[in-house]
């Protein structure tokens, strides 16, 4: 049913040629442009100098348009612009900016965010509440509102349907990839696309959403029919990613549905529901990927699966456990099989009846825990062998209940550290 | 009260100094032997190659042993072993061995560990239920009781009041420095001491207790007391501090009372109760703090205190949250007072009905967060001056109640990832 997986991205490192195999597609894949959805970017010099760094989106008339925020207690000056926006009105253009987060700001943050949506809204004539504000980058530095005024009308002037890979890049922050990616159906002859962009590398453990994502359909779907939509489908996606824990204060994914295109979504119980539905979950599972591979310093792809767990949020708790230890993770950066690591977080994770002696632990195809201990077809190679790999799978198989989840995260390296020490500097 | 606060530590990293500067104390501190207690330690070659690695602890007839172990469920077979045979019978001796963890080892790890007690039992007529079996060290590898067992003769001969330095050496894995302290005190001219050692550095989130602690005191204390007065020493304390957030599942601290001095516990209403439990308070929190000082690559030591909690386990939330931040540690590596990832922090918790702008946020004295942003008088001079140091204080009001915690932790750093990737090799 996919068609068109193509995915325009630049050699950048190495961990690219991990994103390909993973993917099974081509390395070059073509993004498709939405109707009614056109992207500029320009150079603002808020914190890089030689980059674009501002984003607008313009939605056209009759998108509507759905949203996860953060639940971090202490979210971002934009966000709470965004949901006082959201619920009065329907958006009609987006505003991106990288290089300053606007959190933790207090009330010159607010005014911050309100003006950019200000002068974009004059120079657009539209609403200031038709406008949704989205910043990125370091917390806790007023955002130059007037840096951004100043390049609007060039944003203006350069609104393309074929901006998504620009805009990509200009939303990056200690991201080395862009992320976007495009999937379309065919319904009964209709065809329909789903286009999507994310940013994001450290402080990533998104709840409800990651560090923005801006994926689009033309399909014709109503607001709530697409709430729900983007609510099912972050679940196994952005909210199942993590590389070091440290959910955002900025996290926002948006999806827009433009009803520019051919197929027209009725109600939920519509088999095209099911197709939109099934496509923005493959882009959001596939923009959460990316993101993990473009983790801050990671080295590899940890696939972390709970099956047979008694509740989901027990399985959630032990893949989270294994996936936020750092014993765990600079293992998988030394590729040692030191399993041990691996038992330990499943014994902390917090079940307090949990029966060690039905746990199974698999490191790849490789057994390497059961009945409480080491399996006993267990070899030191074996492990070796999978231990070597770019895409490692931990599978944790609990034998108390039918739920099981999948949780992605990456290894922590020299570079993690390094990152992280001279992010300001 | 105190004295005696001597404490016989080789100077064996930089981060020694600042150890004595936190203490408050001399650098040189007298270790004094409990009367009833004999120590020995021994090479077996287990893992280390010329340096002592077991050690035992013999417990004149009549001492009173109070015990607390790891939470995590896939305890080690010592775990096991120690926790059945303290409940059959009051222990006589102790047996440590450093470089393997006996965990992950099943029914022959089991077995290990029984041989243990068992060549032990033979060589001092003791029964095979009054022994306590403890290990450290990688996990996942059968532990080898043969070599115990072959050193079991040099280690009796050797058993000296005076042995508690070398066994604080002994029982080291990736420790820089051997943790011993003593404290007494006089209660009407009855003189009581504590002497206690404890090993830890890495998968330092205790849960009941650290990784190997033994604590012993002169004093008369019924098993029951013994006990309580443990459980209230490990909170503050081995219970309150994390390196990486990774509990172990060899966690063990053992608290014995000899009876041979002069102090005398009747009940928990005796003021020589109150003393004991202080003084064993006191050499546990500085034990713990010796961990944390010593955290596998740890260059700084972070006290995060969390005031005015509705709970106390919101507080602990809080706290742990802070310290287990990757995005927090590494910016207190770099010395960077980049507050942003600290608030970021506090608003992940997870108390969904924070009230940010009634949480202030401090940096030593400089207040960097109030009113839901940056404090208004605070400036990045102030904040540097504060990351400069090798001890720094995070404290969060929340102002939501009357409960407050301190937990202890260290920053994250290049070494952290190097000690934990080779760790095996």
């Amino acid at each position: 049913m996919h068609t068109g997986e193509k995915l325009l991205i630049k050699p950048q490192k190495i961990i690219l040629c991990v994103l390909c195999v993973l993917c099974g597609k081509n390395a070059v894949m073509e993004i498709k442009p939405i109707k009614g959805v056109r992207l500029a970017s320009a150079a603002a010099g808020i914190k890089y100098a030689d980059r674009d760094d501002v984003v607008i989106m313009e939605l056209a008339e009759g998108s509507t348009t759905a949203a996860v925020f953060t639940q971090n207690a202490f979210c971002a000056a934009p966000v709470t612009v965004a949901r006082q926006h959201l619920a009065a009105a329907n958006p009609r253009y987006l505003v991106i900016n990288s290089g300053n987060a606007n959190a933790g700001t207090g009330e010159p943050g607010m005014r911050a965010a309100q003006e950019t949506c200000k002068t974009l809204g004059a120079a657009t004539f539209c609403p200031l509440n038709q406008i949704l504000p989205f910043s990125t980058g370091v917390i806790g530095q007023l955002l130059p509102s007037e840096k951004i005024s100043a390049v609007v009308p060039e944003l203006i002037n350069s609104l393309d349907e074929a901006g998504w890979q620009r805009a990509a890049d200009a939303i990056m922050t200690t991201d080395t990839v862009p992320k976007v990616i495009s999937r379309s159906a065919d319904v009964d002859g209709n065809t329909v696309t789903v286009t999507g962009m994310a940013k994001g590398s450290g402080m990533i453990r998104p709840d409800m959403a990651t560090m923005l994502a801006y994926v689009a359909t033309d399909a014709v779907v109503d607001q709530a029919l697409l709430q729900r939509c983007l609510n099912e489908a972050v679940q196994p996606s952005f909210n199942s990613i993590t590389v070091d824990g440290d959910t955002s204060t900025n996290d926002a994914c948006v999806l827009v549905a433009t009803g520019q295109g051919e197929l027209q979504v009725k109600d939920e119980l519509d088999a095209a529901f099911s197709v939109v539905k099934e496509l923005v979950t493959e882009v959001c599972m596939q923009l959460a990927r990316m993101i993990v591979l473009d983790g801050e310093g990671a080295t590899k792809l940890i696939e972390i699966k709970v099956e047979h767990a008694a509740s989901l949020q027990e399985a959630r708790e032990v893949a989270f456990t294994i996936a936020h230890s750092p014993l765990v993770k600079t293992a998988m950066f030394a590729s040692d099989p030191n399993w041990g690591r691996i038992l330990a977080a499943v014994g902390r994770a917090g079940i307090t009846d949990l029966d060690i002696d039905r746990v199974s632990i698999f490191l790849g195809d490789v057994c390497i825990v059961e009945n409480g201990g080491m399996a006993s077809s267990y070899t030191e190679e074996a492990g070796q062998a999978v231990m070597n790999e770019n895409e490692i799978s931990v599978r944790t198989v609990l034998n108390r209940g039918n739920q099981s989840t999948t949780v992605l995260t990456c290894d922590l390296s020299y570079d993690y550290v390094k990152i992280n020490a001279e992010y300001r500097t």
